[in-house]
């Protein structure tokens, strides 16, 4: 029997990268989706692409209302998404986009999931190389959650499932992600990175989302020139 | 300027009493509810009650569908509520009224909210001693999570704020906790704890929550006499 898997998706590139990583490994993935309301909630229709155009035995949109708690310009309208920002202060600060304990609840959630699957394995797609400098993509966070995930269910103190939290991108650049979904067949066309999308559901270019993913693809597309 | 606390309220007897401790306490108090689908959320009525009558700076009662996840019989209805378990049963197995990674999930919640506040602490009314043997009800549980939890957030990151899970009750028998709410004024009648309401919205009786709140009851009244 394959052994199951939950992975975390938005729709993003990082996390439809894990997707792959966790059917290559030969997983039975499940794929856990959160309506947070957040500005870019058109993520979501990407996720749903992803999800059929790499398959998955199992997907759940989960509602999170994290508006009503707020504190980031992603779940609050009247924060702006910063703009243009350089290299330098994505490096320096940790930004509005910061979605107060974000992972923390999403693993949360999906430890919730993996305990009802039977699964003992979840993916997530952080990444502490080329990221906006969130606390929760760190190595010393994750092997925290995991520590506590393994006191904190029944299956887990009962021994019949160890927790491991897979997180197969965190020291990758966005160019090597980028590479290493190409060569699994990834589609990133099918994706959606953008924090602070038009009207119309279009990317903006500017937010730090999207100058990480334009950086990504000028040097995944130089490299392999 | 009074601390702030974030305090989870279902309103039951625990989480009651550790309202009630935490504005004794003298803390700026935020009560946080959850409409977690479950069986019994008759039980939210009774959070707003106490809300009302003890006091609170504010109150959040969040959506949050975990009949999604399913897995507990406090969200599936397909499952019944065990009833008239002894108490060496009660000790002796996790019973399927468990809901899956739900401490871990609502602690989660409670972490955004109090970054968001600018709280640091965080009370729970879980209990090792007269429960129904809950893995995240554990000592062990809870300060990993409250390790974990120091690694997580924006403000904990940059030193703002050192977060401390409160579990005021962890070591008292339910006779205590009714005790130590008594003198501080609780109106236990205001409170309601049973899993498995009839459709009148009476409790049944007979699950794990209604005997361990009238063994309590029982207990806390043969000591005052």
């Amino acid at each position: 029997m394959r052994r199951k898997a939950v992975v975390l998706l938005s729709g993003g590139l990082d996390s439809t990268t894990c997707l792959a990583l966790a059917l290559d490994a030969g997983f039975e993935v499940y794929a856990l989706s959160f309506n947070y309301h957040q500005r870019h909630k058109i993520e979501l229709e990407a996720a749903q692409r992803v999800v059929a155009a790499l398959g998955a035995a199992g997907c759940l949109n989960l509602d999170l209302p994290l508006d009503a708690i707020g504190g980031s310009a992603l779940t609050d309208a009247s924060l702006a998404v910063p703009k243009d920002a350089t290299a330098e202060e994505m490096q320096s600060r940790i930004p509005i986009t910061y979605v107060p304990a974000r992972n923390t609840i999403f693993l949360s959630l999906a430890l919730g999931y993996a305990e009802v699957l039977g699964a003992s394995d979840i993916f997530i797609g952080v990444n502490a190389l080329d990221y906006s400098g969130y606390p929760d993509c760190r190595p010393a966070f994750i092997a925290a959650f995991e520590s506590m995930a393994n006191l904190a269910t029944k299956q887990s103190v009962e021994g019949r499932l160890r927790y491991t939290i897979h997180t197969p991108l965190i020291s990758m650049s966005k160019a090597q992600i980028i590479r290493t979904g190409r060569a699994l067949g990834v589609d990133y066309s099918l994706t959606f990175s953008c924090y602070d999308p038009t009207p119309a559901g279009h990317a903006c270019g500017h937010c730090d989302s999207c100058l990480l993913r334009q950086k990504g693809f000028a040097e995944a597309d130089a490299a392999s020139v």
